[in-house]
């Protein structure tokens, strides 16, 4: 079993992007807007910091109090996305649950639209005219390449169809045309799926839920469903019994979380590349 | 075995259109914009005209010569859909190669979009805030509504990951959060997909693809995959043998196409009834 080192590329691209940003003539700026004060989040926001910080990119947070009312969050971001030295604009989850979290994502134009989490961003996506895809995506699709594991043609099994990863990967896939289960907790044969899988995508967030004896010999096991479990981080496979029949696996921590964070940089720089052409 | 019958509750929903229509304070009109002038697109057209002169909608065909540059046709289509009077714009597919068929579609507004297939309209399906679907996806989700089918939580399986079908099919059942395999050439295991599945929803235009052997005793068949064989409409499945083991399936002709068109002027009247919010 090899591991799929995500910490590993994530510093490689990171490497890359460092360079890249050097010759760049403008500065590029990560805006991030955080409502209320959660420690978990708050973690997640310092590791985009590092990593951006690393790269040379700007990292700025706006912060709102839990009580700001959708209107006003609404209105403040849409100002955020137009200030010019906002390269890249992320509305970090969750949101509070008195307002519409879609409707405060619409606000990101798709040309800062990091996360690709705006209907038009991903409706971009969908048809096949973005130029970045959502970072989960793309940290798994930059795994692939880099291990050389081939997708197409193969038994894909995507767990959860939430908005955070079933649905951007689904997207993803649906748009290079490539074929895919999405499995959640009604589907009938969601046992069978799972064992005949050539690669397991998941994102339910249940942490060990996925065990080996669900999966085949030589599965290939994504597991994009980091949550918290008795303080510590946890993935939604069980990583000894799986470990011992998947041929690539991704480690939680260590695996889709320093990836993602990458490629959510990785899409900084890529649309930054492309507002020069217009700011200039 | 019940047939789906898409010539009755198309002429249902035609005829609850049509008192609709009668009631509004401003007249509906339905722009098709189309290059070049094959035959079986004509008769396309005619059979969305006839729908829609039958309900009260005004139709009108803005036509264009095979040999028109994409820019001149996108410059010309904005010019369409900024026009007042046309509820809602289609794009007649196919367009000639030489064009980008994307950069096209993506100059229809999504309040005018009424085929869903502009990035724009396509992301709001996805993101669960458009007010309309795809007409095949509505003319699906109808078919099961009359008929009592439960499509959550079965096993179902979309055939062809195409612009016009498939790809619109997973993204309504993605934004639903339901459970579904998207199948085309590459899949591995598409035989046993389709052996076990509850629910086949078949675009791939390949006439009668799909035998009686390949499916389960008991299997919801969705046709959407008219194409021209021997001078005639034929389907995906092949009826004969496939209507032997099904417990529900569409024909072709009298299933999916004229649904299709009645979605498609439902979603005029739909768009066309919000549009006067913004006009009045």
């Amino acid at each position: 079993m090899e591991i799929l080192d995500g910490k590993k590329y994530s510093q490689q691209i990171i490497a890359r992007l460092k360079e890249e940003v050097a010759n760049l003539s403008k500065p590029l700026r990560l805006a991030v807007i955080v409502v209320g004060n959660d420690p978990v989040v708050q973690r997640f926001i310092a590791r985009k910091r590092k990593a951006a910080e690393e790269i040379g990119i700007d990292f700025r947070v706006y912060p709102f109090e839990e009580i700001v009312s959708a209107n006003e969050l609404r209105a403040r971001v849409a100002e955020i996305v137009h200030e010019e030295k906002n390269t890249g604009v992320v509305i970090q989850l969750p949101l509070p649950l008195h307002m519409s979290k879609q409707h405060i994502l619409n606000a990101v134009i798709p040309e800062k639209d990091v996360d690709v989490l705006s209907a038009r961003g991903v409706g971009n996506v969908m048809v096949g005219k973005s130029p970045v895809i959502s970072p989960v995506a793309g940290a798994i699709k930059r795994l692939f390449e880099e291990y050389k594991i081939e997708y197409k043609g193969k038994r894909i099994v995507v767990m959860g169809a939430g908005a955070l990863v079933g649905k951007p990967v689904a997207l993803w896939l649906l748009s290079e045309g490539v074929g895919f289960s999405v499995v959640n907790r009604e589907t009938p044969n969601a046992p069978e799926l799972l064992k005949e899988a050539d690669i397991i995508i998941s994102g339910i967030g249940k942490p060990g839920f996925i065990t080996g004896d669900m999966v085949k010999e030589g599965v290939v096991i994504i597991d994009a469903g980091t949550s918290e479990s008795k303080g510590k981080i946890a993935g939604d496979a069980d990583f000894d019994t799986v470990s011992k029949k998947a041929s690539f696996m991704t480690p939680v921590p260590g695996g889709m979380g320093p990836m993602t964070v990458a490629m959510l940089l990785y899409n900084v720089v890529e649309l930054g590349k492309r507002q020069k052409e217009f700011y200039v």
